[in-house]
């Protein structure tokens, strides 16, 4: 495609020069040409006799719009006249739309009449870009008309988009199936459209002044797509772009941070009730290995440990400083870490922007970024590194050692995180508080998880993206090899009013984060239980080879609601092959049901479900099972537990791995069962036919992201 | 409205004396006209020339349409022209058409052509009504066009409809706005469309033969509402009515089954592992305080019990007869029972319709009609009635007293209750297990629990209803006294492809059940895990007054969290007036954010807790209360726990109630603080900040749709 950068560079230093923030009309055709964005032929007449011959140029019907640079809203100015059918009515037509104009606005000035080529026909949409202020450059696809406007029916990618990314868009809203065409009408050009989106979001991207784009309608139609009106607003003072280091550097310090081999304790205590006594002892009796210092002016020796007056008087190395002193002290005491080249500061102390005081968080960010030392926080409870027995924070300790990776913008959500994994025995390889995010973000944490060989997943909770660009970025490429989900709370406008109340974090539309989260490839939780589920059940589950789920169920009831959670998360129940069918029948009462779900009925003894579980491992065609228990005298739920620990053991050794989940109805002693299932690798849930699903639908989410099946 | 039914019986009876099924345009509009159903001016024309002379009438433009018996789709056949604008272009419109026609079926009769006067302007809707297997005469309501076929957005309610549920639909559909007049547009008149609605409603109840009405499209304007093109499909062998027995009849039986003072266990069975043993044990060591007459051809005692070769020799009378035997003895014992006058039937044994054995089932089926026994089941566990200590069943007893009562059409549904009551300490009145649904079903049930003292809130499982109106019909009485929640399985077309695989029901079209179940007053629960926490947590919550909700968290991630969770579940919170605000602030630290969520800030001690919950209790304009709370060690778990019991009956004795939830985020201590909240009346959730908020929001709709608030 053709895109003339002088062009459109000409015309916006022009627009500039003249004061304006908006672009008329003909300069908005000007910059769409520039860029092979399809519009209306047309031309601007000063006269009605003008008009007329521009008109019979470009064919009958034609479209009138007054030009003014002092009328944005021109249909409310009585500027526009549609249809317009034959050279009388262009004059009648131009004298009209002069005259309104003025009535409604007897200053502005008034350039004459725009002469449009009249599209009919087509399907209307919309093409438009936005500015947000965490992602930046967006473009925006939606249908024309009521749809977006009354159902919101409207998807967002980061800009620029590819033709592929543009190609997701027009299967990105709800009525997508317009555009196939439906009663009879003919399906639009989907390549047109895509180049057309691509052209706006490549536009955009090269000019960061243009704020917003809108064009509206686009005539959409098997040939083609026009946009028949075109509104550019510039922003001529955009905000400057945040900070990011190479990263190369934020490897270098995090892991530093995160595996550090000497920690210094800001603030260390001897006395108990103390934040810096907490530190000190999650640290010495989490098995910490490397060398903790104690900072302390007043004293020689805490825990056992030489205390110094400050960082300056270590004689080692330092990797990371834990802060446990009072907000005030704070600056002073950074200044010192960075003179100390120590890389990282875990800043636990709160009294910073989250209580109005915003100088000092701007103070401790200049004094960190004039000393290249990376800040945690403020206002967090710290971070566990467990493959280190690192607990640098003053909150409980932890130390189940695992795969999963967490983090919380919030210290409450932390904690839910901590007691959520103790009591679940989920493993972690870190959980880490970012609070006001004033240095490290979501996006820091993700570049050292991805090359952290302890964590193959990783979840965070936050209530904003400080620099949303730069997470999507990372997020897209880390994603294609350990599965992201995310929390996103203030999802909803009562959500987002709480959030800026309490971390003056300024929330993003939702659907922007929805459209940009899911480009991505970062699986979103719904929930706060969701993401915990989600991240203790996923590292469980083998990679899936292919869509073909089959449900293997005890109980037909379950079988019912096991396939309708199928639905609801995105999962194909795979149409059973005629060979197939027989051989289940093989194994099941002439009265079972087979088909999907596989209904091996409720008196049946273990040999049944576990002559159909293998069958469904060994079988290439299926991909996934979901299992329905139904506790009964004669399969007890431990039984049925081990069975199916045996046959997955069993196929592993064959090389066979499928994931596998279960869903167990019955008395309490499922919860037993399940936990055993759980210990062995099959995440399983009692009395719940929609969290195995949800997981499962979690992880396939994530395959299909990362381009595995 | 006029209503001439004789004129429409006039109608409906030539079109069945001619063999036909659908009804012609001019019949249609003759039935439309006799129920005061605006349609356009029309009339039919045999020759162009009379086509003209009434187009002339009506005015132009006009529409042509073929008038054909064997013409259904009479676009496809070209048999249609709009926007005819004058007489020349009627006379040759008349020719093209009946030309059309004649091409597209030799063989058709083609009466003519019909005028009708040209509709333009105004919002295109839908009007219909269907005839559905289990919920008979429903009317439809949705926009016109794409949105109806592409977004399926569409809303139905049970025949006739009042005024109140025709204006109930037109903000029952998603794009709702719309008829409020967006873009400029003006809005419809609602009055002109719910009497449409009603209308048509009213036609279909009063003629059942009438299978299916489509007005489509009608033009909605300021001003009215015009049917611009009416369809009637008539059915002349609709179904018959299901049997319903009359109220008293049904609380007479199920008084005497659900608390019996005689017992008969037909198949009573002293070896273990017989399901006759089960049965005789689970109602010996339950503590069933009533008579318990096990019956066995061959044995003269079992468990100490004077046994009877058939319940016909039991000298007493009995209330109800448990069947312990397979499936080819039940019929011959179920006369047995008849002849005893016995009014109950638990059938446990399978066998029946879910293994294809339909005759089987028909066969007694129509004994128990005769000797008027009512049938719970076949295929079931059977039920229990705590307050009788009564486990009238073949699984693990259930002896913990409450005010729940839980159904479920399946088997493994009914342990996964079990499991659950017992693990939450569930109290419940009853557990009762439908299977088939042979007679007893969900309606039958609800009769009884409405009348049933110890019941207070009703949870149902089921994949179908047989007769969806009488349910619906009870429920809208029923729920207005007593919740009902309701897990309808088989949602999805996956699910419901499952449904008819195991117990042979035809799952109908979910939206049809959404509808109809919220306009009965009926939660629908969205899964097993949420229906079994509403049944918990409902009966738990006080009423509340109003729609005010307030959020007191300490946590301010939860705040976010809560207030997401609050839009989701169609919570209000408050708009904290300045007053109030005020006094909350002076119990808060100056940086923690007042408002709603009232944020108290991490560090706070039990006190600002104690002081603010008791504020929003104490409050009048507050009506509900989401707690969250966050671990320190400041105001540990238990301290926290037990602080908000003190408040709450502090205010119990000044009598106040609200109801209050809570939400813990903490380390493992705070699932024993859950635990205690939760049993003394207050429900609460360790990490989760949607459980908590989505039963209060289940009882919020319940009080709205009870008309309490």
């Amino acid at each position: 495609m053709a895109q003339d950068k002088a062009a459109v560079r000409k015309i916006l230093d022009k627009v500039k020069a003249e004061g304006r923030a908006s672009l008329t009309a003909p300069e908005g055709k000007l910059v769409c040409d520039a860029y092979g964005i399809p519009v209306p032929k047309e031309g601007v007449a000063a006269t009605a006799a003008e008009a007329v011959s521009l008109a019979a140029g470009m064919g009958f019907p034609v479209v009138l719009k007054i030009v003014s640079p002092d009328i944005l809203h021109k249909t409310e100015a009585g500027g526009v006249l549609v249809g317009v059918k034959s050279a009388q009515d262009v004059e009648q037509g131009f004298a009209t739309i002069m005259a309104n104009a003025r009535k409604y606005s007897a200053s502005a000035k008034l350039q004459g009449v725009q002469v449009q080529q009249m599209l009919a026909g087509g399907q209307e949409v919309i093409v438009g870009a936005v500015t947000d202020p965490s992602f930046g450059k967006l473009v925006a696809f939606g249908l024309g008309g009521v749809l977006v406007e009354v159902l919101k029916d409207i998807t967002f990618r980061l800009a620029p988009a590819s033709r592929e990314d543009a190609l997701s868009m027009l299967d990105g809203i709800a009525a997508a199936e317009i555009l196939k065409g439906v009663r009879g009408a003919e399906p639009v050009s989907r390549e047109a459209l895509a180049n057309l989106i691509v052209g706006v979001s490549q536009l955009v991207s090269d000019f960061p002044e243009i704020a917003e784009m809108d064009l509206n309608p686009v005539f959409a139609t098997r040939d083609g797509a026009i946009a028949a009106d075109v509104r550019i607003v510039a922003d001529w003072n955009p905000a400057p772009a945040r900070h990011r280091p190479s990263e190369a550097e934020i490897v270098g310090a995090m892991n530093r941070i995160m595996k550090p081999d000497a920690v210094a304790v800001i603030g260390a205590s001897a006395e108990d009730g103390k934040i810096g006594n907490s530190v000190m002892k999650n640290l010495i009796n989490g098995g910490y290995q490397g060398k903790i210092y104690p900072i302390n002016p007043s004293a020689a020796e805490i825990m056992g440990l030489k205390a110094y007056k400050s960082v300056k008087d270590i004689p080692g190395e330092v990797d990371v400083a834990v802060f446990a002193i009072p907000a005030k002290f704070v600056a002073q005491a950074l200044v010192e870490v960075g003179e100390k080249k120590i890389p990282g500061a875990v800043l636990i102390p709160s009294g910073f922007a989250e209580t109005g005081n915003v100088e000092g968080q701007q103070e401790i960010q200049e004094i960190g970024r004039k000393y290249n030392v990376r800040l945690m926080g403020p206002n967090i409870y710290g971070f566990y590194y467990t493959w280190k027995n690192l607990c640098a924070t003053f909150c409980t300790s932890y130390d189940v050692k695992g795969h999963t990776a967490l983090s919380s913008q919030s210290g409450g959500i932390g904690m839910a995180i901590i007691g959520f994994s103790r009591s679940a025995k989920m493993g972690v390889s870190a959980i880490v508080g970012l609070g006001n995010k004033s240095d490290l973000d979501e996006d820091d944490l993700l570049v050292f998880f991805e090359q952290d060989e302890n964590t193959h997943i990783i979840a965070m909770h936050c209530e904003d993206l400080k620099d949303g660009r730069a997470f999507a970025e990372v997020a897209k490429r880390v994603s294609k090899k350990k599965p992201v989900v995310m929390l996103k709370a203030g999802r909803t406008s009562a959500g987002a009013k709480a959030a800026s109340s309490h971390t003056g974090a300024l929330a993003g539309n939702d659907k922007i984060y929805d459209d940009v989260l899911r480009q991505s490839g970062v699986i979103r939780a719904p929930g706060l239980r969701d993401m915990l589920d989600y991240a203790r059940a996923i590292p469980l589950l083998a990679t899936p080879k292919g869509e073909n789920v089959v449900i293997i169920t005890g109980a037909g009831g379950s079988g019912v609601l096991l396939s309708d959670a199928c639905v609801d998360n995105g999962l194909k129940l795979m149409a059973m092959p005629a060979d197939l069918d027989a051989a289940f029948r093989k194994f099941i009462p002439p009265f079972g049901a087979a088909g999907n779900p596989v209904d091996i009925t409720g008196g049946e003894p273990p040999k049944t479900y576990q002559n159909t579980i293998r069958l469904g491992l060994e079988d290439p065609r299926i991909h996934a099972l979901i299992l329905g228990y139904w506790h009964t005298i004669i399969t007890p739920p431990m039984v049925f537990a081990k069975l199916v620990v045996e046959v997955v053991e069993e196929m592993k050794a064959k090389g066979i791995q499928k994931p596998i989940v279960a869903s167990l109805a019955g008395d309490v002693q499922v919860e037993e069962a399940a936990e055993y299932l759980y210990q062995h690798g099959i995440p399983a849930y009692a009395y719940s036919t929609e969290i195995p699903v949800a997981v499962l639908g979690a992880k396939y989410q994530w395959a299909r992201g990362a381009g595995l099946i």
